[in-house]
């Protein structure tokens, strides 16, 4: 087992597995988790260790949409369990092509996926005011009857019809930590904390307890990579570089951005919120942890680039 | 980290977490869970290092009923990706479940899910002749579209309607076992193998590739069992033990078989096939495997008493 070279968490969007527009088939999704993993086995190639961390949006909210389908005949299941079964989906899916994209390069490093809990705390601030939509759209009467029958909270999303909102509390550290960190330490190339992991929060007694929520997976992606004792944290997006003034005539695409330059950006309210914003948040975190972790955040197609510095955008310390 | 005492491969069967009768709310799989990881913890407190197998039956036919009822909404998921989903879904809520059983005792181990794919080859007889139903009941007019659009090999079902049927190939290897094995010796509390593991077949490529069949989870267990180098395999069921001429006035249970006896009770017709017949093969190949290894088949109430020899059917060499 190959057990030199930098560790690296590379954080990997759920739009990189199914794409904005596709149906979500299997064979989609196959196909584009394959093209994403022969990016990740040439950083192996590279001599890189990796564990790797996905989104897992597309995939829940199909998970919803089928519980809610068919709710008369099967019992939903609350929010963690559904994120506990897109965990082993997309972790089974990863688990085959990555193993198949390092075989092209005659690698043969075992793959294995860890179901993931994150610890977060009801104090989070997001909790008294819920911010993100996950599942099906509603009509309004819909959604009313849900708020009132489920205590469900519910808003209107720009139009488009009324969603479910759900806490996204800030991840404080990875449940199965000990365990990633045995395989990574032996070599092993995990997936873990998929979907930014299942949110618990830990009771009085040591026990964990799932809740409704949902966890940013870049957020929890960094505390997975302070927690594996990684060098480097490589978000991979579909954008290439991260940019200021986004969107305007101005816009300039950024190589690299100190923390003091990140947080000032990030303050004038450059970067958008579950968007870019956890993103360049995750990055800065983790270069503040310590002073020689490098973080970059790029697109998936230049990951070789980027990991050497050659692409995307880097957060230094200073 | 608790590393002495001997390892026992428990193999927990799916009606122990769905029963019989229950719609299979997540409160009531929770509740069951809760219940059969006192067990497990009672078995951890003795000194007994554990990794943990069990069935998914109820759960995939949940999954794969949810797929079915919004498939003009959501692409319905082929059965390798549904048996990935239930692994997840049961490997969490077991984490959860044995840790807090385990603080009940004062004890603190780490506990991980794999999600893991199994071996089998298509060379197997089963493919030839499926006979595992799995999904919904279907009309026959429904079951012969089927048939006809997706390839399903339909069978009419005792009278209750037509189901598909899939093979059930005998399991060959665990493609985890490195990674499973390395969490064992790091004195995790491991969760893998579920419903029998994901069935692959490995390419002459070395790439492993999803098939549509499911697997014994008992069969599986026991080459997980080899896999990791356990002492023991005990298969929780719920029967308290196993019965020769079972239902016939002359009924027998017994507390030991020996090789010989359980090989001339199986070729005999004792032991039923999907039931009680893969439970003792498990076991036999067990036995056979090291002469100095265990295995007993037991009810899950009595697990404390069945890992010293005082509850349940015993299989030894001779």
């Amino acid at each position: 087992m190959q057990t030199d070279g930098q560790l690296v968490v590379v954080a990997l969007g759920g739009n990189a597995i199914q794409k904005p527009g596709e149906k979500g088939t299997a064979t989609e999704q196959r196909a584009n988790i394959m093209g994403a993993c022969r990016h990740l086995a040439s950083l192996i190639n590279k001599g890189y260790r990796l564990v790797l961390t996905h989104g897992n949006g597309p995939q829940v909210g199909s998970i919803l949409l089928q519980n809610e389908a068919s709710k008369d005949q099967v019992p939903a299941m609350p929010l963690d369990i559904c994120g506990a079964q897109s965990q082993g989906f997309i972790g089974y899916m990863f688990q085959q092509s990555l193993r198949a994209a390092m075989a092209e390069h005659g690698l043969d490093l075992p793959v294995a996926t860890v179901v993931t809990q994150t610890l977060v705390s009801t104090d989070d601030p997001d909790f008294s005011d819920p911010s993100k939509p996950i599942g099906p759209f509603y009509s309004e009467e819909e959604a009313l009857v849900l708020a009132r029958e489920k205590g469900f909270v519910v808003k209107e999303d720009a139009g488009r019809g009324w969603r479910r909102v759900v806490p996204s509390p800030d991840p404080l550290g990875i449940a199965e930590r000990d365990a990633i960190r045995q395989l990574v330490d032996a070599g092993v190339v995990v997936i873990a904390s998929g979907g930014g992991g299942i949110p618990v929060i830990e009771e009085e007694d040591g026990t964990l307890c799932g809740i409704e929520a949902v966890i940013d997976k870049d957020l929890a992606g960094e505390r997975l990579a302070q927690d594996v004792g990684a060098d480097g944290l490589m978000i991979l997006t579909d954008v290439p570089r991260v940019a200021i003034n986004f969107g305007a005539p101005d816009e300039r695409a950024l190589d690299r951005m100190t923390l003091a330059e990140a947080e000032r950006y990030a303050a004038a309210g450059h970067f958008r919120a579950g968007s870019m914003k956890p993103k360049v948040l995750a990055g800065m975190r983790f270069v503040q942890s310590r002073a020689d972790r490098w973080s970059v955040i790029a697109g998936l197609q230049s990951a070789e680039e980027a990991v050497d510095g050659r692409a995307g955008t880097r957060i230094v310390a200073g």
